[in-house]
């Protein structure tokens, strides 16, 4: 450790998150409301959990008589690190210290793995506070262990029954709350007393239904990407000679795309969920870049800025179909294609064994990304992950201007090109003021489930677009957020991964405005997050959350 | 133009910049102090400057009594984009209308070319008030021509005279406030009223000496790069798993990698000038790096970050040696490499004519890097600047570990290595407080010298790292600064460029401190630049300004 913290560390380590009015005071009750049921599958999905199927709805109320305690309680991060781990684990240490100074909270280390290997330490006020408002996951780290193994259930529970654990807070994404409802369901069947409650991570903000307004993380991540995106729209406006493509992670969903582009208004964005839909091609999506690329240019303008999802290639329909031709191909000629001699060997037999058009797409590559889809994980699969999708399409665009120019159009085109990926810059930032409270109170809400004994939810606290008077706690039953999906060849229960819906107010805000950010410019500079400042400035949700809550917002 | 702004352009709009006390009241004088010389080539420089040589540094102060005019001045953006510009341009504005109401301020378009076509527009109140404390140059653009041919010079004077130019203030690098000194002697000895003074503005830092004490820009860049640099070190120590090697923008000088590495603490920080200095070659930067990368993973940390300056191949000797070694060959071979068949056979042949250690260099950098090499610019340069640093050391230092791998050493190193590369998310940003307040300072400054009458001066801002009451601002006659260095060529008269210096206190507080940086982690995390909060946030010089002021700073 550094012997001292900067100055914004100092200061935020001093900052009291808000929470629900009905979480404030010393005294708290929970409301059960009527039995759930999950969409679709109801007879699998209670077959597989007759135990914690059909839980009510719980919501938190000031003024409750919930047992005191001591408790003992555990808390683990699972998965990618998302802005506001730190304040899950304040909300949930403070809620619990407040309700019995004697309650202990054991932080489970790195990971899911903790639990099953029996690693944690006791979480201090010592501890805690070092790391109020903080990003990162490093106070207890995470990990990407699953507990969905038989033995690795058993051995969770000879752990948590040895340590005499109440609850278990498990704080991840839509897989990490789906284990959370199995190993839940798992031991309230085996008689162990230690209730599981999930709460809801993912700056994705793939994590999202009725009852779950928003993963905590997606908002501070996505406005340290606008920033970004906004100084170089800036930036390309003031030096008017780089067309600057964007990639974005955010594995499957787009939402983090989107998010920016409502923040930013660049001159386009491709948002994966309406190309699967439309069935758009890779060829179509050269076309239509180079379109507007080409009207700029007649404008004046050789400059723009193009945002990717990190996750397009798969929902590309005829890059999807020529992946899965390579896959086989490389399933039995693997051997082959490495002896041959060189990469234009390679490129040929491969063309002469794929289909019409998937051969003409695996031709059209650049050299090295043909060349990266030949090497196969270590499951076998095509790393598609590993394109650089902002370079591929840089590449393609270029081979299409400069076709053209060679015919003698598009010559008011000078195409400079740059690529840039932000993923790793926002995961980790100090969470905004709005994931600092939301974090804390989804702690506290938390606190207040294993309280009240129930086991198998996910903590939840809705009303995010209101004042935090407003805002409401409690729980949703996991078991009503599930569906059967096929996974490694087989049904299972999982919660429903949210894309980008193509008639949900944001995209259709988007639909209706990207238009005029093409070939005008219409950049917005939202700039860095701003912790101390105005409320407009600091405290206002995403403008998904915003347009999805019916609020008002400006184009 | 978008319908709307962002809430922070719009909080921003009504920043107030802090002046330094003699701007503040209504009238101002100057105090002229004793002649002053270059530190060397007197009589060369003396010769190109007869009639602006040896002016007294100025001082402005309260209570003087400039005339009040009315004036026309004209301003223009010269070179990279540098948040803070569009302040410099409204400091002045207000203090030409301040002085007189019928002054009048037209703004250059598309940077020194304006000058040189009479591109021009009249700044208004109601220009100049939406871009205040805003990014960009977007205001009147910038341009990078320069105002140096004889017939450029005339084509300045006709336009200046044109106008009635009563004063011309050019905001730009070491290079463009030569080009004012230049433009300001020629002026002069034509008998034309108008006076020119240059601001100094880079990004890079490698504007100052002993009467400018920083470039404006630098601040607010450098901490846009320390937030991301910050955010990956803490990502870094939570995922524990990946050596992030960042590059970052800043051509020559090394002030910015170093100004991040003092505000971030990573475990390497490569400086150019310290490289050059020690003739440590390529391999030896390698064999140093994968050193720290071996230590870490002994202690358990198969983790890391690198910062690397975008100018450090130039200062690495055998590189150096190569390339120089490589123009030759290309400059008589270039159409015989173009004819051999592929990589491999330029490679070979380029090897056979490079000498021994240059061709051991040149065969041990990345095919794609060896290509890129080849391609040389419009002026017959390598292309040295286009070389990704960050892919090329992660490349060598990942088959340096391999060799060591194969020989059962390095066994606990897993080396996950991911390439950044930071520039353009910081040209534009919102500047800073300390940027937004010095800027305007400066143009309020520049203002003051245009009423004053001199010619031929950058205008100063000192005594930065104290409160702006003490602040003491005024104009340093450009030719004090310059000093002959060869270019194309021949003897120039250009100003020094200031690369950071081995014995100076902020490079001496790094080495002091590296070491403990290295296998431990110290790592610290600025977050994003605050406008609003407490002051030790918001208002803190670069930790560069301080320790060459001074100031104690903890490590």
């Amino acid at each position: 450790m550094s012997s001292h913290i900067s100055a914004l560390q100092q200061a935020r380590l001093g900052y009291t998150p808000k929470l629900p009015k009905a979480l404030r005071g010393g005294s708290v009750g929970v409301e059960f409301g009527a039995a759930t049921a999950p969409a679709s599958h109801q007879e699998e999905i209670q077959a597989l959990f007759p135990l914690t199927y059909g839980q009510p709805l719980v919501t938190i109320t000031a003024g409750g008589n919930l047992p005191a305690g001591p408790l003992k309680v555990g808390v683990v991060l699972s998965g990618g690190q998302a802005p506001g781990g730190h304040n899950v684990i304040a909300g949930l240490f403070d809620a619990l210290k407040a309700a019995n100074p004697d309650t202990r909270l054991y932080g489970f280390l790195k990971g899911p793995g903790g639990v099953i290997k029996g690693k944690y330490q006791e979480l201090t006020a010592e501890i805690i506070d070092a790391y109020r408002n903080t990003g990162g996951f490093n106070m207890i780290m995470s990990g990407r262990d699953k507990i969905e193994k038989p033995a690795d259930l058993a051995a969770c529970k000879a752990n948590l029954e040895a340590m005499g654990l109440d609850g278990l807070v498990i704080i991840g994404g839509d897989d990490s709350n789906t284990n959370a409802a199995v190993l839940a369901e798992y031991l309230q069947r085996e008689g162990c007393k230690t209730r599981v409650i999930g709460v809801p991570k993912t700056i994705d903000g793939d994590m999202k239904n009725d009852y779950i307004e928003a993963s905590f993380g997606f908002d501070t991540a996505a406005r340290t990407y606008a920033e970004l995106i906004g100084n170089i729209c800036r930036d390309a406006q003031s030096a008017v000679k780089y067309w600057h493509f964007v990639r974005l992670m955010g594995r499957a969903a787009s939402h983090v795309a989107l998010e920016c582009a409502l923040q930013t208004q660049p001159n386009i964005t491709l948002i994966s969920e309406e190309i699967q839909a439309k069935g758009i091609t890779l060829g179509e999506i050269v076309d239509g870049i180079v379109q507007i690329i080409v009207d700029r240019a007649a404008a004046g303008r050789n400059y723009g800025i193009l945002l990717v999802p990190e996750g397009l290639p798969e929902f590309i329909s005829d890059i999807k179909t020529m992946i899965e031709e390579l896959s086989t191909i490389l399933g039995t000629e693997e051997e082959y294609l490495r002896g041959l001699a060189d990469h234009s060997e390679r490129v040929q037999y491969l063309e002469s064994q794929l289909g019409d058009h998937s051969a003409r797409v695996y031709g059209s590559l650049p050299a090295d990304i043909q060349e990266v889809l030949l090497r196969r994980d270590s499951h076998g699969n095509v790393p598609l992950s590993q394109v650089e999708t902002e370079r591929l399409l840089i590449d393609l665009v270029s081979d299409k201007l400069r076709l053209l120019q060679s015919h003698g159009q598009a010559e008011a085109v000078k195409f400079s090109p740059l690529g840039h990926f932000f993923g790793y810059e926002g995961r980790c930032a100090y969470p905004s003021n709005f994931d600092a409270d939301y974090c804390y109170s989804l702690g506290y809400a938390a606190a207040q489930l294993v309280r009240a004994g129930v086991t198998g939810y996910t903590a939840n606290v809705r009303n995010l677009t209101r004042n935090s008077d407003e805002w409401l706690a409690g729980g949703v039953p996991v078991t009503m957020m599930l569906n059967m999906e096929m996974r490694k060849g087989k049904p299972t229960p999982v919660i429903k991964k949210a894309l980008v819906e193509l008639d949900s107010e944001p995209f259709k805000f988007f639909a209706a405005n990207r238009e005029s950010w093409g070939v005008e410019d219409a950049y917005i500079f939202p700039g860095p997050i701003q912790y101390f400042g105005p409320a407009a400035v600091c405290d206002a949700p995403t403008v998904t959350l915003a347009l999805e809550k019916g609020v008002k917002v400006q184009a």
